[in-house]
């Protein structure tokens, strides 16, 4: 996933915040969903979410308002109640800006831990990438 | 309300970005509520929210990270479905650094205009204070 | 423009929260600027700024996460120091979900007013459509 | 430090969004420099920001829109240059509801890292309580 990183997401530093990081990853977590045909608004709609935790973000250069950012993003791990994404954003030339890592939980609306539907189970095994370097 | 500017509610010009108020607004409005016994939780809790339209902020001046910023609420009107709300912000010193004015229908989880609770109409009507100068 | 509604977008209610639409007003503009040659990013790093005041939305109807809003920005008028843009929010049936109005003055890093630069006032000029509705 | 979770800070899932809690950290950051008698903002106004790298956050149990949120700052370890907090952050009912770290290097507007100026430095080798059970 590619986007601009926008004004707002600036602050006084004026460079991108890094709290703005976080929405990102969870964006290219979505799209990501979407291109192997899973629809996360769907999973939501059926009560079951992808409770985040923990999150773990390693900001290596600074990103600046309109600059380009990709996010890189691949599934690392995925069990029945649970999944592990690792990222990468690169900058407009390709520059190594961070990693980061989000442990997920699957919840039902109360917040407790259920079993993520079986076909998504299914998809996210076939895409699981292990992180040899991890 | 009094509270202090965010470092992530600025951005590169180096002072608080417009949206950040919007935010400012409605934490203001939550606490106007609470001073007078009103729950706004408690209002979603029913089901039932305070729908905004339209909005409309005057900015005159900046405020900066780590100012206090002080939020002056007034209900101008209010109808069963209905409530009008106009703002002052004013910054450490006194200056008078924004207005604004939000209109509100109060609507059920599907988006349908509905009547308020009676005891909350009851509350806000008491609390009506006009705008002469509008 | 057209975009996907993030999920942090989203608040309580199940739909984009008011403020996030003044986030997509700015990058709205920022890329009806792009595609006119004009890069507000070079503008903001010669020290001007394109200050909001006021800010007026009208909400028509709730967004969800994941649904592709469009914005259609206009610049309305434009003066030396002053510019003034209509915008129209379309989801993704069509449908008019927003509109909204932004002025703004160019300043500078101090906050005071300042004439735009000519390449950016004549490029602007040749863009304005003036609405004989509003 | 203690705040009420703002309805803006909330998301479909109904619960504060977990980059809400990035921004309260800085927030708490923020108020545990000036409980010391440090200004954050003077220090960024001298030119020099503590930038975040890496953040960790582990989130236990959701917090909801007007909940009591109080975030627990330690200085954990600092250096010339470098400062790593360790952070609580407990619901109304003193519930864990969160644990995070931050870690950040001094930079100066070009992003170089710098030493913290001396005043600084001293004030907070005052402050570290180093984790023993980090």
């Amino acid at each position: 996933m590619t986007f601009r990183v926008r004004f707002a997401e600036t602050d006084q530093m004026g460079v991108a915040h890094h709290a703005a990081y976080v929405v990102w990853l969870e964006a290219a977590r979505v799209e990501w969903m979407r291109e192997r045909g899973l629809s996360y608004r769907d999973l939501e709609d059926d009560g079951i979410s992808m409770a985040v935790s923990p999150l773990r973000v390693g900001y290596r250069r600074a990103v600046r308002f309109d600059d380009l950012v990709t996010v890189r993003c691949r599934l690392v791990e995925v069990r029945s109640r649970y999944g592990r994404y690792a990222y990468r954003l690169l900058g407009e030339d390709g520059a190594h800006v961070a990693d980061a890592t989000t442990e997920h939980v699957a919840t039902d609306r109360s917040g407790r831990a259920v079993r993520l539907p079986a076909p998504w189970l299914e998809a996210l095994r076939a895409e699981v990438q292990p992180d040899e370097h991890a």
